[in-house]
């Protein structure tokens, strides 16, 4: 275990680290009700697919605690209210309305009393906060045979215990690399505009004592070209049911020089962030996010003033670009199709 | 013209516009010896290959100035010194020597008085600074035909009129076509580490009044998988004989994305940046730059203490994704052994 928590849940509030103020401080700040925490999910106080999932599920539980109804009907309305809310606040990663569905759907079975419904609902986000931490170190177990002995990866973003309840998802297969005793490396992808990688896994690699090196976005193909590579390992918010993934912005170019190298590109994710509504990843909504992400850096103005941007959040690799997809029930290789709704139904 | 000046001869001082500190502050170095002008190019108060060229020729003046020789043999050992020092500020681009060396062949002619000689070398370096507002005028007007009449491009780093004396070389074609009545929308890659992108590029297509939008590196890929994209257009500081490019850090990446989506990617450099004496890319020295570069922004900490980078100034893009090298001279089209040959020797 290590010193930091992303998320929890405390005398019936939700805790959340604010990774805003990573690495240079390390704030808790506390919830209470539903807006706060879709504003907290929408400003990235808490950000990462899997993290901003379980925190919308208290979210929930939040709603639930506040809602004045007496009535179990009238609770439902409330909680509806709430998820609406909750889905909004970001719209690409698919765990968040994954998380709140499940939610919605473990309110709407039949209950006794309104006591007995918050109730149900706590424990039911607990459940996905305590599965989380499983889903997470069983998929990196899982991705170990393709991670040699001595490696050298290439991470992008941040995917790691900040990112989920904990371990993480690619930075949990490499964390579960060094607990395994094998000698690993990373160049992590500083991860512009946020720097999540220069900031969030560095400070979490630092953590675990696992060696690493920051690098720009644009040194990967340097790297790939002077450095023996084994991998990429990349998370993602939403994969296609073709394989499509879309993840942060930078991920589409880094796949994209991985192949120019043979560089196998691995997307580590748990089948919750799999949708199947979607047949491509074309469907998939990204996410424009404020100027000031670019044009700023920690408050600073970088550009001259009245730049315009454009600033997508993410971007879609396409399925051809990715070697194989880890999951918490296994990997999956080319065609995807198959191959993901087979795990998914496993 | 515009309302600043990369670099300028005034009062037998070299004048150099501070570029670390755009584009917030507009200030203005002087420099009376070779050891200052040596540390102001390493310091990068100005960078881009040709603008360092013209500055290194400046200070080879300034070193034939500040030398008490009284015989020609004496002053031709200084100057020595001073272009020993000078050819060390940064190690990547070729201009830096070859202008170095013109002005040691130039001092090498026969001369009847140590003034004269200094003189001579004023006049030489002037000429390099005219030829340099010349040459770049020349390349970007021969480039205009690959720029079609509606265009929107990709450009990294800066390329312009900071980078050389006036015009510059990429942004120079996009300046020339802008001036021509084309309509050509611009979208500057930030070019981590240092911004050269978001900071200079921004500030002079503001200042010429070029449409554009600055995004991270990581997003080239998605700007041309949505939108049309005409081509990727580049400086560079060292060509080698087979048409491999060093660039910027980050060019290699944005290469290999173009080719990925049919996007022509075209260089566009001065034929003093061929190095004739490299058969390929693979020997050409790429300057590591200072962890501080990556770990700090504007001088504030962004990764955690201690955090390790690799910081590479320049990488290599091997002549095999570029679909065309622009010159003062002509366009050098595959297979550039043979096009950049006969272009040098016309």
């Amino acid at each position: 275990m290590v010193s930091f928590r992303s998320i929890a849940w405390k005398n019936e509030t939700l805790v959340l680290l604010d990774q805003r103020q990573l690495p240079h401080q390390t704030v808790y700040l506390e919830y209470h009700a539903p807006v706060s925490v879709a504003e907290a999910i929408r400003a990235m106080v808490v950000r990462g697919a899997p993290a901003i999932g379980v925190t919308a599920a208290f979210g929930m539980v939040l709603a639930a605690r506040q809602s004045q109804a007496t009535q179990v009907d009238t609770l439902l309305t409330d909680l509806q209210t709430a998820a609406d809310l909750l889905m909004q606040a970001r719209p690409t990663a698919v765990n968040l309305a994954w998380a709140v569905k499940r939610m919605l759907a473990m309110a709407s079975a039949p209950a006794n009393s309104v006591e007995g419904l918050r109730l149900r609902l706590v424990d039911e986000a607990q459940a996905m906060f305590a599965e989380d931490v499983q889903i997470n170190r069983q998929l990196g177990l899982n991705a170990q045979p393709l991670i040699p002995d001595r490696a050298q990866v290439i991470h992008h973003c941040n995917t790691g215990a900040l990112a989920t309840v904990d371990y993480g998802t690619a930075l949990g297969v490499i964390r579960i690399a060094h607990e395994q005793g094998k000698q690993i490396h990373a160049f992590l992808d500083e991860t512009r505009p946020r720097l999540q990688g220069a900031s969030l896994s560095a400070y979490e690699l630092k953590a675990y004592g696992i060696p690493h090196q920051v690098i720009v976005d644009g040194a990967s193909g340097y790297v790939m070209k002077t450095q023996k590579i084994d991998c990429c390992l990349v998370g993602c918010d939403r994969v296609s049911a073709n394989g499509d993934v879309a993840n942060k912005i930078g991920t589409y170019n880094l796949a994209i020089v991985a192949k120019a190298h043979n560089v196998p590109f691995y997307v580590a994710c748990p089948l919750s962030t799999l949708d199947r509504s979607l047949s491509s990843g074309d469907a998939i909504k990204i996410e424009e996010r404020a100027p000031e992400e670019i044009t700023h850096i920690q408050g600073q103005p970088i550009t001259p003033e009245g730049t315009q941007v454009l600033n997508p959040a993410f971007d879609v690799t396409p399925s051809e670009y990715i070697t194989a997809i880890i999951t918490e029930k296994g990997i999956a290789y080319p065609p995807y199709t198959e191959t993901l709704a087979a795990l998914f139904d496993a």
